[in-house]
Protein backbone atom coordinates (compact mmCIF):
# COMPACT_ATOMS: atom_id res chain seq x y z
CA UNK A 1 0.00 0.00 0.00
CA UNK A 2 1.46 3.65 -0.83
CA UNK A 3 1.98 5.62 2.35
CA UNK A 4 -0.12 9.26 1.51
CA UNK A 5 2.15 12.17 1.18
CA UNK A 6 2.58 14.42 3.96
CA UNK A 7 -0.08 18.06 3.90
CA UNK A 8 1.63 20.99 4.24
CA UNK A 9 -1.17 22.97 6.61
CA UNK A 10 0.53 26.57 6.27
CA UNK A 11 3.23 28.67 5.54
CA UNK A 12 4.36 31.20 7.86
CA UNK A 13 5.80 34.53 6.84
CA UNK A 14 7.37 37.07 9.30
CA UNK A 15 6.12 40.49 8.19
CA UNK A 16 6.66 43.86 9.76
CA UNK A 17 2.92 44.92 10.47
CA UNK A 18 0.24 42.44 10.84
CA UNK A 19 -2.33 44.61 9.69
CA UNK A 20 -0.11 46.42 6.56
CA UNK A 21 0.72 43.13 5.39
CA UNK A 22 -2.69 41.39 5.66
CA UNK A 23 -4.48 44.25 3.79
CA UNK A 24 -1.48 43.97 1.01
CA UNK A 25 -1.93 40.31 0.73
CA UNK A 26 -5.67 40.77 0.78
CA UNK A 27 -5.75 43.51 -1.79
CA UNK A 28 -3.39 40.92 -4.52
CA UNK A 29 -4.48 37.83 -3.76
CA UNK A 30 -7.89 35.88 -3.87
CA UNK A 31 -7.20 34.74 -0.74
CA UNK A 32 -9.76 34.32 2.43
CA UNK A 33 -8.87 36.12 6.34
CA UNK A 34 -9.40 33.19 8.63
CA UNK A 35 -7.92 35.37 11.84
CA UNK A 36 -6.42 38.61 12.74
CA UNK A 37 -5.12 40.60 15.41
CA UNK A 38 -2.10 42.63 15.79
CA UNK A 39 -0.06 39.75 16.40
CA UNK A 40 -0.29 37.80 13.77
CA UNK A 41 -3.06 36.55 11.30
CA UNK A 42 -3.92 33.49 9.24
CA UNK A 43 -4.84 33.58 5.63
CA UNK A 44 -6.34 30.90 3.41
CA UNK A 45 -5.92 30.25 0.47
CA UNK A 46 -6.84 27.07 -1.78
CA UNK A 47 -4.40 24.41 -0.83
CA UNK A 48 -2.53 25.87 2.01
CA UNK A 49 -2.95 28.94 5.00
CA UNK A 50 -0.12 31.73 5.07
CA UNK A 51 0.12 32.80 8.46
CA UNK A 52 1.99 36.19 9.08
CA UNK A 53 3.73 36.52 12.23
CA UNK A 54 5.85 38.70 13.86
CA UNK A 55 9.64 38.52 14.38
CA UNK A 56 9.54 38.53 17.64
CA UNK A 57 7.16 36.02 18.03
CA UNK A 58 7.74 33.28 15.56
CA UNK A 59 10.33 32.22 12.96
CA UNK A 60 9.28 31.92 9.86
CA UNK A 61 8.76 28.43 8.90
CA UNK A 62 6.09 25.78 7.64
CA UNK A 63 3.90 23.87 9.39
CA UNK A 64 3.82 19.54 8.46
CA UNK A 65 0.82 17.47 9.62
CA UNK A 66 1.80 15.01 11.52
CA UNK A 67 1.05 12.54 14.39
CA UNK A 68 3.22 11.71 17.44
CA UNK A 69 5.04 15.28 17.24
CA UNK A 70 6.20 14.43 20.67
CA UNK A 71 8.74 11.92 18.60
CA UNK A 72 10.65 15.02 17.74
CA UNK A 73 11.09 16.27 21.17
CA UNK A 74 8.65 18.06 24.21
CA UNK A 75 5.58 19.42 21.88
CA UNK A 76 4.06 22.58 22.87
CA UNK A 77 0.48 22.62 23.41
CA UNK A 78 -1.75 25.26 21.84
CA UNK A 79 -5.23 26.63 23.07
CA UNK A 80 -6.94 25.27 20.36
CA UNK A 81 -5.65 21.92 20.98
CA UNK A 82 -3.11 21.08 18.55
CA UNK A 83 0.29 21.01 19.96
CA UNK A 84 3.63 21.09 17.78
CA UNK A 85 7.38 20.58 17.98
CA UNK A 86 9.96 23.31 15.63
CA UNK A 87 12.91 21.32 14.05
CA UNK A 88 15.57 22.57 11.42
CA UNK A 89 16.43 20.88 8.45
CA UNK A 90 19.99 20.31 7.51
CA UNK A 91 20.48 24.39 6.24
CA UNK A 92 18.43 25.77 9.39
CA UNK A 93 15.12 26.30 8.02
CA UNK A 94 12.72 26.13 10.29
CA UNK A 95 9.94 23.32 10.28
CA UNK A 96 7.14 22.93 12.81
CA UNK A 97 5.55 19.18 13.18
CA UNK A 98 1.50 19.88 13.85
CA UNK A 99 -0.51 17.76 15.50
CA UNK A 100 -3.60 19.00 14.74
CA UNK A 101 -5.64 16.26 17.00
CA UNK A 102 -3.96 15.46 19.81
CA UNK A 103 -6.34 12.86 21.44
CA UNK A 104 -5.10 11.81 25.46
CA UNK B 1 -20.31 33.84 -7.88
CA UNK B 2 -17.62 33.43 -5.49
CA UNK B 3 -13.79 33.70 -6.76
CA UNK B 4 -11.79 30.65 -6.14
CA UNK B 5 -9.34 30.97 -4.07
CA UNK B 6 -5.50 31.54 -5.52
CA UNK B 7 -3.20 28.37 -4.91
CA UNK B 8 0.27 28.05 -4.05
CA UNK B 9 2.22 26.14 -6.23
CA UNK B 10 5.64 25.52 -4.44
CA UNK B 11 7.43 26.97 -1.23
CA UNK B 12 11.52 27.35 -2.03
CA UNK B 13 13.61 26.86 0.68
CA UNK B 14 17.32 27.74 0.26
CA UNK B 15 19.73 24.89 1.55
CA UNK B 16 23.43 24.63 1.36
CA UNK B 17 24.09 21.04 -0.56
CA UNK B 18 21.22 19.55 -2.35
CA UNK B 19 21.66 16.25 -2.01
CA UNK B 20 22.39 16.29 1.40
CA UNK B 21 18.80 17.82 2.08
CA UNK B 22 16.76 15.82 -0.12
CA UNK B 23 17.92 12.75 1.44
CA UNK B 24 16.94 14.26 5.11
CA UNK B 25 13.64 15.22 3.75
CA UNK B 26 13.13 12.30 1.59
CA UNK B 27 13.62 10.65 5.30
CA UNK B 28 11.93 12.50 7.56
CA UNK B 29 8.72 13.26 5.18
CA UNK B 30 6.48 10.69 3.37
CA UNK B 31 6.98 12.90 -0.05
CA UNK B 32 8.01 11.91 -3.39
CA UNK B 33 11.23 13.49 -5.52
CA UNK B 34 9.77 14.67 -8.80
CA UNK B 35 12.82 16.43 -9.83
CA UNK B 36 16.88 16.80 -8.61
CA UNK B 37 19.90 17.66 -9.86
CA UNK B 38 23.03 19.96 -8.31
CA UNK B 39 21.54 22.81 -8.33
CA UNK B 40 18.16 22.55 -7.49
CA UNK B 41 14.99 19.46 -6.29
CA UNK B 42 11.71 19.39 -6.24
CA UNK B 43 9.69 17.28 -4.02
CA UNK B 44 5.71 16.57 -4.05
CA UNK B 45 3.92 17.12 -0.54
CA UNK B 46 0.38 16.25 -0.44
CA UNK B 47 -0.73 19.69 -1.13
CA UNK B 48 1.86 21.54 -2.27
CA UNK B 49 5.68 20.90 -3.62
CA UNK B 50 8.50 22.18 -1.86
CA UNK B 51 11.47 23.37 -3.87
CA UNK B 52 15.12 23.15 -2.52
CA UNK B 53 16.89 25.69 -4.30
CA UNK B 54 20.87 27.06 -3.95
CA UNK B 55 21.14 30.76 -2.50
CA UNK B 56 23.49 31.60 -5.01
CA UNK B 57 20.57 31.01 -7.88
CA UNK B 58 17.10 31.54 -5.98
CA UNK B 59 16.04 33.19 -3.23
CA UNK B 60 13.28 31.80 -0.44
CA UNK B 61 10.08 32.61 -2.07
CA UNK B 62 6.26 30.95 -2.58
CA UNK B 63 4.91 30.73 -6.06
CA UNK B 64 1.29 31.57 -6.53
CA UNK B 65 -0.43 30.31 -9.56
CA UNK B 66 -2.04 33.57 -11.91
CA UNK B 67 -2.83 34.37 -14.88
CA UNK B 68 -1.24 37.60 -17.21
CA UNK B 69 1.48 37.84 -14.73
CA UNK B 70 2.70 40.41 -17.25
CA UNK B 71 0.90 43.14 -15.15
CA UNK B 72 3.22 42.32 -12.15
CA UNK B 73 6.35 42.89 -14.50
CA UNK B 74 8.44 41.24 -17.40
CA UNK B 75 8.21 37.84 -16.99
CA UNK B 76 10.89 35.29 -17.15
CA UNK B 77 10.39 32.40 -19.23
CA UNK B 78 10.84 29.14 -18.31
CA UNK B 79 12.03 26.13 -20.55
CA UNK B 80 8.92 24.32 -19.61
CA UNK B 81 6.48 26.22 -20.71
CA UNK B 82 5.89 28.75 -17.53
CA UNK B 83 6.52 32.19 -16.69
CA UNK B 84 7.02 34.12 -14.00
CA UNK B 85 7.84 37.75 -12.29
CA UNK B 86 9.12 37.45 -8.93
CA UNK B 87 7.52 40.23 -6.50
CA UNK B 88 7.78 41.16 -2.78
CA UNK B 89 5.83 41.97 0.13
CA UNK B 90 5.52 44.95 2.33
CA UNK B 91 8.18 43.24 4.46
CA UNK B 92 10.43 42.15 1.78
CA UNK B 93 9.33 38.24 1.77
CA UNK B 94 9.70 37.12 -2.51
CA UNK B 95 6.58 35.53 -3.96
CA UNK B 96 6.60 34.31 -7.52
CA UNK B 97 3.73 35.28 -9.34
CA UNK B 98 3.67 31.70 -11.63
CA UNK B 99 1.98 31.25 -15.01
CA UNK B 100 1.41 27.72 -15.53
CA UNK B 101 0.46 27.90 -19.01
CA UNK B 102 1.43 31.11 -21.18
CA UNK B 103 -0.33 30.79 -24.60
CA UNK B 104 0.06 33.50 -27.09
Amino acid sequence: MTQPLDNIHHLALQVENIEQSLRWYASNFSCEILFQDESWALLKFGNISLALVLPSQHPSHFAVIRENVESYGLPKKHRDGTSSVYIKDPSGNNIEMLELSALP
